[in-house]
């Protein structure tokens, strides 16, 4: 199993190949949640993510022999990246096979830190058997993403770390996937501090380490998605459970709804982007999954690698969600200066049009026009203000789905 | 004028009220613009900004009876929080004076810092008005958002934090609004290493340091908008002046759409959340206004209290530039099945359906359907990948004004 000494042996060897990521303290959210809460901001590491750590502290474990040949890995994201860009600071030669589909963005960033891509296989196991035999028919050493004690110490100098920064912390809150950093962390926490709780956090639809804790081995969840896309693994591994079940506290779960939540919370109040991994802890935490009140909390903002279209809808439903961006229905009389007459009272009232769909249909009298309004608006003191103006010019409307059905306490 | 003493004096005052924020190097886009680029992310600030500093120095420099009388505000941003916030640690009362209309977020931001809020005038010089009149009234203390003495002292601490986090740069750029952090920050670093530049950055529609520069005293410039509301100001102080005429090594411009650029890479490759004038400095690095090529420099993030609504659109004019949202017209044969053709097409190409508008009319051809698509895509290979797929099976598209009208090299 892997020991303190390992990842303190990691920390001497990788310690100047890697950023000491700052731990923020989260202000607002500490008061909101009864507890001192900061955030250690992973995604602040070169690639974006603690992957590195582990990545580098194998990369440098290699003999010349190895370094020759070149390290090939699989992976569409935060491995990719690390395995890539700390290859080339040794300048070892590093194929990095992606699953076919990859975002042009992941793979310009991989390119970027000089490896070699092959996009083959439709999804990442299919890429990873691939790895698997080009390793073999070329020579060349396999870098697995989690299951390896040598990228397990290499993740747990995150935990020495974390350690530092709060010396007088009580629990530390970490995504869960393979069980990597998890594991990682775990080691290094549990070993110098043993009374601070360390907890780990999956995606509901695949509770991968819960499940083998139940059990007790690793075991393979069926296929699901997540929007946390760096922890979704189906099995967790050998080294990575068997540190995880000596060490972890809990495993709770949190679902694709409370990640994106979590991921808003974190730009809008914490003006800090985390992917759907990095922002699990968090989720877990807001939706008082674990016993922290009164506590001193580090949450593992493990990485910051999301892709622009995604908070983007994360964006706008929480637009929606706060009242911000409201779809409205109005009817109006379909006679000329209608449609002006309505527009400039919202205007008088500061609500910003986004979009205007005006016309007549068999939902609306003879006589009338329906318009279907998106508007920008202060929230929903103001959704109410705007929906007054309107019912006192005797006009009909109503909130459209898109708008949450009743206004949240 | 003020001192470096004034600085250090401010520092020792205020240091254990404000969070050391984190200087990050920034790889990528060090490689990118060839200089060893940083980011001091003073948006981990507590309320988000900078603003804190001098507030904080300000409010600890009251007397006794001056804290019993209170303080007076106008802001409808950064400073209204960094007041409120420092006033209640300090047990003073302070009433904030925001613009009618100010978002609601802000005004409930400064109201959970506990200070009372009035909302009145129709835009910031009404408000300041009224804040005077209020403060001679009631008898108390009005804080000026730059135009103090103490308030640049206090910001100066940011300049001094940075000789201590990279204790050999070459140069640190530093939005410019009323002048207060380009002139504290001026005062801290070039009484302590006169080699460092210090360069400060405007709006270009809001040049007022440029202005009282050429001409050689404050000067008002006409009104304008800008996405920079932090450094939206028409006349900068007297204080302020001395010090940057003295002390600034130049001062240049970036457009609105230059600084949504910026705040667009800040995010994604970052990691982090810029308001505009958080992003000002970055914007006239990747615009190649400053001569930094070779050198060691900090770009301050002055502040990340931006609208998401904001955030929201200069995300979707990002995904378009970038190719990854394609707006597509399409002219199908108007039979049954046509439309779930092309769908499936998409699909097989993996081009992620966001909207769909099916209709005739009289731009087509009796017989033909136009369809108008908005699509999820992996960049411009992809695009072009579908293009030739739809042109492949006989169909007239092209792409719509909201994408760009070429491909950027």
């Amino acid at each position: 199993m892997v020991t303190l000494d390992d990842v303190r042996a990691a920390a001497r060897r990788i310690g100047a190949q890697l950023i000491e990521t700052p731990c923020a303290p989260a202000h607002a959210l500490s008061e909101q949640l009864g507890c001192e809460l900061y955030f250690k901001l992973e995604n602040l590491q070169r690639t974006g993510s603690f992957k590195e750590r582990g990545a580098a502290n194998r990369l440098r474990l290699l003999g010349e022999e190895a370094r020759r040949r070149g390290v090939v890995a699989a992976s569409a994201g935060n491995h990719a990246q690390g395995v890539a860009y700390h290859a080339r600071r040794l300048g070892v030669e590093a194929t990095i096979v992606m699953p076919e589909g990859t975002p042009l963005v992941k793979v310009d960033a991989t390119r970027r830190f000089g490896a070699r891509v092959i996009l083959t296989g439709a999804n990442y196991d299919e890429a990873w058997s691939y790895a698997e035999r080009l390793a073999d028919e070329e020579g060349r050493i396999l870098v697995h993403p989690f299951d390896d004690p040598a990228v397990i110490a290499g993740q747990g100098t995150l935990g020495l770390e974390l350690l530092e920064q709060v010396p007088d912390l009580d629990a530390v809150v970490v995504g869960v996937g393979g069980g990597g950093l998890a594991a990682g962390v775990a080691v290094a926490v549990k070993s110098l501090r043993p009374e601070v709780a360390v907890y780990g956090v999956e995606p509901a639809s695949l509770p991968s380490m819960r499940e083998a804790l139940a059990v007790g081995y690793p075991v393979e969840v069926p296929p699901a998605t997540t929007i946390a896309e760096g922890i979704a693994v189906r099995q967790v591994g050998e080294h990575t459970f068997e540190v995880a079940r000596e060490y972890l506290d809990d495993v709770v779960t949190v679902d694709d709804e409370e990640i994106a939540e979590a991921i808003l919370v974190l730009l809008e109040r914490e003006k800090t982007v985390a992917e759907g991994a990095g922002a699990a802890p968090l989720a877990a935490l807001l939706h008082g999954r674990l016993p922290v009140r009164g506590k001193k909390v580090v949450a593992v903002v493990s990485g910051g690698n999301i892709d622009v279209h995604l908070v983007a809808r994360i964006l706008e439903r929480g637009l929606v969600k706060s009242g911000r961006r409201l779809w409205l229905e109005v009817v109006l009389r379909d006679v000329p200066g209608a449609l002006a007459r309505l527009l400039d009272t919202l205007a008088g009232l500061g609500a910003n049009v986004l979009e205007v769909h005006h016309g007549r249909d068999n939902l609306v009298g003879l006589g009338e026009a329906r318009v279907e309004l998106v508007l920008e608006t202060r929230g929903f003191n103001h959704v109410e203000e705007i929906e007054e103006a309107l019912g006192a010019q005797g006009l009909a409307w109503h909130r459209l789905r898109r708008s949450p059905p009743a206004r949240p306490a």
